[in-house]
C-alpha cells in the first residue's frame, strides 16, 4: 500500500484550539510506554492529579483527565450526576451553551435555557434570578466560550448556587491555563478543562475536578461492572440510579484514580505523558504570569488588530483573552482570506459557528502559540492578504501599533 | 512545583496490552500539531480510513477511531444501534464479555447471556442455536478473550446471523492486526480493534467500521446538535429514537469524518498520527506475515515454557496467538513472581480477573512487543525468579527449546 510516512506542513496555529503544541510536550510524547499498572506510571498519574489541582485552584480530590475530547469531559461529568428528569439550567452564550443543553438532553435532564446574543455575556444577577425561579439541581454553564470569544463572570453566580444548594458545572476547556479560573473561589462543583487550547497539549484527554458534593451523588449511583466486580462491590447498594454511560462513569473512575487502580480501562500512556508536561509547563510558568503573557500578545494583537482598521467583534468588557474576534469587512469571502493564509503564509485563523458563520474571523492566542513571533506573523500576513483583495486597510500600521505594545512592555516582557 | 520531567524505566512488556510502542509510531507522534480541519490534516485522517479498512479485511465505507480506549469504541458502535428494550445477545467466556452486557443494559437493552467455563469458547452451534432462539436485534460477542487468552471461531456464527437477520457486534480489540479478522467473509456488521495491543500504538483510541446494514440505523436516529445544525439537520425527521450520547454518536461522527467536516470534535491529532503510522506498519508487514509472526513468537513461547515443566492453562485448540496463559505453580504467588519479574528484570507479565485471579499469569506477544529478544528476556527471566522462589523447573531447558523454535524456522524466521 503506498502510504507515505508523515511529512507534514509547519504551521502557525492562531485558532482557537487545536493550537501548536509546546514543543517539551512533543518530545514527551515520544517516550517509550509503561504498563498502567506499573508503579512508575501510577507515580505519573498522581502527579497529573496533585498538578492538575494547582491549575484549576482547588483543594478538591478528585482532579484527573478522562480519555476523550473535551465533550468528553463534559459528558462524563454531566452523565454522572445527571438522572433523567432532573432539572437542568443553561444560560447560552455561544455554541458551547447549546452543546450543554443537548449533552443534559439526552441524559434525560429537563432543561431551562435562556439565551443571550452572541457576542454578549449574561449579567450575573439574571441568571441568578433565573435560577430561584427555576430551582434547578444543576446550573450549566460556559465560561470562556470560543465561539464568541467571551468570558463570563462566574463568582456572583457560583455564590448563589451555593447558596440554593444547587450544582454548578462549568466548561472552562477554552480558558483553563489561560484565563484565571478560580474553582474554588468561585464555588464551583465540577469544572472541565481543555488540553489542546490554553494548556497546548494535543487534542485528546479532557482534564475534570468535582468535590465531595458530586462525589457524594456519584457514590449514590455507584455500580462496578460485571468481570471485575469483587463481592462487596456487588453488593453495594445503591440509592439513585446508575450512570448511564459506562466509559463515563466516575464512579469506576474514582476507583481507576485512586489506590484501588480498579481495571476500568487501559490509561492513554502517551497522552499522560503529554498532559503531565504540559501540566508541568503551567507550574512552571507560574499561573499569574500566564495570565499576564497571555493578555500582553492579546494587547499587541488587538492594537494591530484596530491600527489596520479593521472592527472587533463583541462586547469589550467581556473578551476572553485568548480569543480575538474580528469583524469580516464587507465584500469580503472570510474564507478566501483563511484559504490564502493557510496556503502562502502557513498561518492558520478560524471561521465561526451558527449565527456568526461568515460575519468574524477568530484568533487564538493560546498556550505555546500565543507568542510574539505568531501575533506579528498573523497580522503581517492579515494585512497583506487584506490588500491583496483590495481591502482598504491602513498600510503598514499594525505591525507598528504590535510592536510599540510589545516596546512598552519593555523589561517587563514576556515573550515565552 | 517540584515536578520532575518524565524519567521513565526502560520495560520489556509482555502483557496483553498496553504493549510496546513500535519506535516508528512514538516518533510519528512527537510530529507538530496541524488544525483539525486544514487540507493536509484530513488528508491524513482519509489515509486512516482507507487503512482502517485493509486491516479490518473490509469493503466497508465508514472506518475510522473513535477518540477513547478501545471500550470506548464498544460503548460508540453499541449506544448507536441499541434502542431502549432491543434484545442483545452476548456469549460470555471471559471478562469482555462482561463488558459487553454492560454496556448493552446502560443503554436500556434487554441483554440474553450464556456463559461458558473461563478457559473454553464456544461451539458455533451452540451459539447458533440460541440466536435462533432469542431471536435478539444484535449478537455482541469478543473475538480474541484477553482475559482468558481464547479465540472464539465467528465465520459460521456469523454466517447464521446475516441469514437470520441478527446484526453482530464483535469486540476484537485484542485479535486485530495479530490475528486473522475477516469482517466481511465473517459477516460482521460492525466491529472494534484496540490500538495499544496487536497495533502497538498507544491506548486512546478505537478503530471501528461498520457496514450499511448499521448505518441505516444511525441515520434513522440522526441528530445534529444545536448550535451547528444547519436548517435541513434541523428539519431531519428521525423514524427512531436519538442515540443517548452525544459524544459517541455515530450519526454525528460519519458527518465528521466525510468531506461535511462535521465539528463533532477537535481529533486528537497525535494520536491521529500514531495510527496512521501504526496502520502503516502493519500493511507494510503485510497482515499474512504479521499473523505468522506472532505465531511463530507463541510457538517459541509455548515449547519454553513446557519446557520448564509449567503448564498452559486453558482449551488449546482456541488459544488466542497473542496471549499465552500459564497455570501458577501452587504454593507460589504469582503476584511475588510479577513484582521480581518487573523489580529485577524490568519485565511486565501480567495476572488475570475474576475466577482466574492469582491462578494465571498472562504473557502477551502482541505487535512490537512480539519479538524474538523479548520472548527469550521473558523465558530466562521467568525461569530465574521461579528458582529463586524454590519452584522445582527444568533448568535451563526453557531458552533452548525456544531457540530450537527459532533455528527450525532457519532462513524463514520473521524476527521483526
Amino acid at each position: 500500500m503506498g502510504y507515505n510516512q508523515l511529512n507534514t506542513p509547519n504551521r502557525t496555529i492562531m485558532t482557537p484550539g487545536p493550537v501548536e503544541v509546546d514543543p517539551r510536550v512533543l518530545r514527551a510524547m515520544s517516550t517509550p510506554i509503561l504498563g498502567q499498572f506499573d508503579p512508575a506510571f501510577t507515580k505519573l498519574m498522581n502527579e497529573v492529579m496533585e498538578m492538575q489541582r494547582a491549575v484549576f485552584q482547588t483543594n478538591n480530590h478528585w482532579a484527573f483527565p478522562i480519555d476523550g475530547t473535551s465533550r468528553g469531559g463534559n459528558e462524563a461529568l454531566l452523565a454522572s450526576i445527571i438522572e433523567p428528569g432532573d432539572k437542568v439550567f443553561v444560560p447560552i452564550f455561544g455554541r458551547f451553551g447549546h452543546l450543554l443543553v443537548e449533552i443534559c438532553e439526552r441524559y434525560g435532564a429537563e432543561v431551562h435555557s435562556i439565551q443571550c446574543p452572541w457576542g454578549e455575556v449574561f449579567d450575573p444577577q439574571v441568571v441568578i434570578e433565573e435560577v430561584k425561579k427555576v430551582s434547578p439541581k444543576i446550573v450549566a454553564i460556559v465560561h470562556g466560550e470560543t465561539s464568541t470569544g467571551r468570558v463570563q463572570p462566574l463568582a456572583e453566580i457560583g455564590k448563589a448556587c451555593r447558596e440554593q444548594d444547587v450544582l454548578l458545572v462549568v466548561d472552562a476547556v477554552a480558558s483553563i491555563g489561560g484565563v484565571d479560573v478560580k474553582t474554588d473561589e468561585w464555588f464551583i462543583d465540577g469544572i472541565i478543562g481543555g488540553t489542546q487550547k490554553c494548556l497546548s497539549v494535543p487534542s485528546g484527554m479532557a482534564p475534570i475536578t468535582f468535590n465531595e458534593r458530586i462525589e457524594k451523588i456519584i457514590l449514590e449511583r455507584k455500580k462496578v461492572e460485571a468481570g471485575i466486580a469483587t463481592e462487596t462491590d456487588q453488593n453495594y447498594k445503591r440509592s439513585r440510579l446508575a450512570i448511564a454511560s459506562n466509559y463515563f462513569d466516575l464512579g469506576m473512575l474514582m476507583d481507576y484514580w485512586s489506590p484501588r487502580r480498579l481495571n476500568h480501562h487501559t490509561e492513554a500512556t502517551s497522552m499522560i505523558y503529554a498532559l503531565h508536561e504540559g501540566l508541568r509547563l503551567v507550574l512552571e510558568e507560574g499561573l499569574d504570569h500566564r495570565f499576564v503573557r497571555h493578555k500582553l500578545h492579546e494587547k499587541a494583537l488587538v492594537a494591530g488588530i484596530e491600527a489596520m482598521g479593521l472592527n472587533l467583534f463583541g462586547d469589550a468588557h467581556h473578551k476572553l483573552p485568548c480569543v480575538t474576534c474580528i469583524e469580516i469587512p464587507s465584500g469580503v469571502d472570510g474564507e478566501l482570506v483563511r484559504s490564502m493564509l493557510l496556503e502562502e503564509f502557513s498561518i492558520e485563523i478560524a471561521s465561526s459557528f451558527g449565527p456568526l458563520h461568515g460575519k468574524i474571523w477568530r484568533v487564538g492566542t493560546m498556550g505555546y502559540s500565543c507568542r510574539k513571533e505568531n501575533v506579528l506573523a498573523v497580522l503581517g500576513a492579515l494585512e497583506a492578504v487584506l490588500i491583496r483583495h483590495h481591502i482598504n486597510v491602513n498600510r503598514g500600521e499594525a505591525l507598528q501599533a504590535a510592536l510599540d505594545v510589545y516596546a512598552a512592555e519593555g523589561k517587563k516582557t514576556v515573550t515565552l
